[in-house]
């Protein structure tokens, strides 16, 4: 929505004839992004106290849902802040993109079920290497396909922005393909330690809310991507 | 939104004070693909582990779940993506087309109940049949509304911008019936063999997300509809 | 979004330092129809067959609830398209619209309540009446919000684009009593006959998916406002 | 989306190559308060009427949900309102606003949460107190992340458009700071009196809607940013 005609007009020419249309699917994305974000909540219950109980005990007892919340809520708003930030460069848009992104779209949209796993089930020991590791699991997965999708469009500058440096685009890959390592990382370390999975994936949602590679929303030239809202 | 005026001013003129407003359509539409891919995932419920069951066996026994999760996914996808597609080449709305819209996006989101009803009774045998019917005849209904409503646009050039080239509009026609057909063929599979219905659903997804007829996303003319984002 | 710096500049000048900003409250509105429409679906669980019973009778016994689903969807669609045509000739905001705007989307999220009460009642007598009236009269509520707010805004043009035809005007205003009067009749009608109840709430719903009174998209001037996407 | 080139280029180049991209921060919040506000609808049950039963009866009873549902959508959507105001004045984005944002975004979506807990427990005299105070809270922590997030891009024009009034600046801080003032006493009056709580909150809302302090959604120069819609 309200791109202009002429980025198109350059997209077209430089695509033969396919659509550059990239607007669209940051559009879809966000969407799923901003609904899978929100659903998270409809996960936790209302708990249920009666007699003699104490209903502050019961909503306490929540407590690992709470944390899933935010956990999961975290590590959406980033994935999402990283997925935005990239189709900023991405100038044009062919089949495979669309494919690797609904499939990676497809797993941010699932990270509510191992959520409400994980809240279930990390208070009871011998349940809890199962759903720590399909939580991890599903993060390692999401950013395995956004490292594939990114190393799509940004090997040879395939669909990226002419404009982009060289140098900056390296040091993204570096960047994903790190955290890439670490969500599988965090996966593997759930068989050993829970608790230190955990750890690790809460560490690289913080991280990535942190600043990129310097400039790394910029380009070189014109900033005709970034005038994309 | 961010329509510009221009547009605005060359569909009133073609269209007798109708608006030619399918942004606001197109818009609407898309949120409604969104939400209802990203609420595939509320179908699948945790499962309850007690004792010496393992949570992994649990889990694993809920794969009809993922698998039609991840079916439905790529349907909606796939359909969201030429359903985005064809509104570019729109140039103008009318009463009738808002009204299939409407009733084609009532199709899109009823797409998780069967998908609910697939996972839940796949694996009984006596109620495989009746569960794959209702999935495949879904989309097959949701596939027939889509055909109708472009048999409509593009119809005489009804509500389609006049600059796209006709061989290119056939060729669509060609491909939507022909993936009509397919739908329904699938429909009619379920009572022979539902694991074939299934498969047959699975191809004609990962197909439309193959390219489409050469140039079908450009225009003849001045792409002032692809101005559109 | 994508509101043009002129059209705000205009605004800000007839509203003494008010922003007119009426597309954020659109986008919002929007945002709000298409998740209501799209939650409606949630309301329907899939049935529990077991042993000799058949999926398919408990399928078709769900009637009242594919019924329920396409009335509210084919209600929420005409409120949807109704509730953007306005707002393309509304010029500026202000609080009071702000707050019966808010106080309207909250009868318009509040429709998938009544529509799975409808679905679960339908088919009991007794409870028939009081599942209807309920129906009926969210409808009757919502189209009375509806009312009130267009009344406040074309009022003496209080914050209608002035550049819109009176006559247009007038024939909107009787439009919307008009349909006012009809849902507050059906309410009244579920006390006397259910069935003659829903059957003029579909009837009104069709209605208004009609072409609107000749030229009412349109403005009298410049079109300026129907640039908005 | 539909933010000008000339501002991103104004932005980028003062904030040395950082993207001030605060549109897609915009409407991403814009699409995570449509959400959390459409879903609050599903936290209410239809109810289980049988024999001799009165259904009427039993939606009556259901009162605390509908009062629940009707001050939380009103709470969001002024939140929202406030939030999309505020969003006008601010020119550039970093970081620590977006962590800021998503951590606030996280309190709006708990909101339905604590509202289908106060519905269920508002009429259990021993409950009672505890219901309430976990609703207050969620709402003063929210109104505490707000106030913290317009501190911070306010204080001393860090991201705020350097256009924007000063006293209209602190007019606005003096309102914040006075709102979540009136919203962590509302949560320590529901250990007193959870009536008069619920009360406070309900005239919050109501306040909230009412016109900012004279001229607060304009700037100083040249309504630049006012641009966006």
């Amino acid at each position: 929505m309200g791109q202009h005609r002429e980025d198109e007009g350059v997209a077209v020419t430089a695509n033969g004839g396919q659509s550059s249309d990239t607007g669209r699917i940051e559009a879809f994305s966000d969407a799923v992004f901003a609904i899978a974000i929100t659903l998270l909540i409809i996960e936790i219950g209302v708990p249920h106290a009666e007699g003699a109980e104490s209903l502050s005990d019961k909503l306490l007892h929540l407590w690992p849902s709470y944390l899933g919340y935010a956990i999961s809520f975290l590590v959406i708003g980033t994935v999402w802040a990283n997925h935005h930030n990239r189709f900023r460069l991405i100038a044009r848009s062919d089949h495979i993109l669309l494919f690797l992104n609904i499939v990676f779209l497809m797993c941010v949209a699932f990270i509510p079920f191992p959520t409400a796993l994980l809240a279930e089930y990390i208070r009871e020991e011998e349940y809890r290497t199962t759903a720590v590791a399909v939580y991890s699991g599903t993060l390692a997965v999401t950013a395995i396909f956004f490292t594939v999708l990114w190393l799509y469009v940004a090997g040879n500058y395939r669909l990226v922005d002419r404009s982009v440096d060289p140098i900056l685009l390296r040091a993204m890959t570096r960047r994903y393909v790190f955290g890439m390592v670490l969500y599988i990382l965090a996966f593997a370390l759930a068989f050993v330690s829970p608790a230190a999975s955990l750890s690790l994936i809460i560490i690289l949602a913080l991280l990535f809310v942190l600043p990129e590679p310097e400039g790394s929303s910029g380009t070189r030239g014109t900033g005709r991507r970034s005038a994309r809202g």
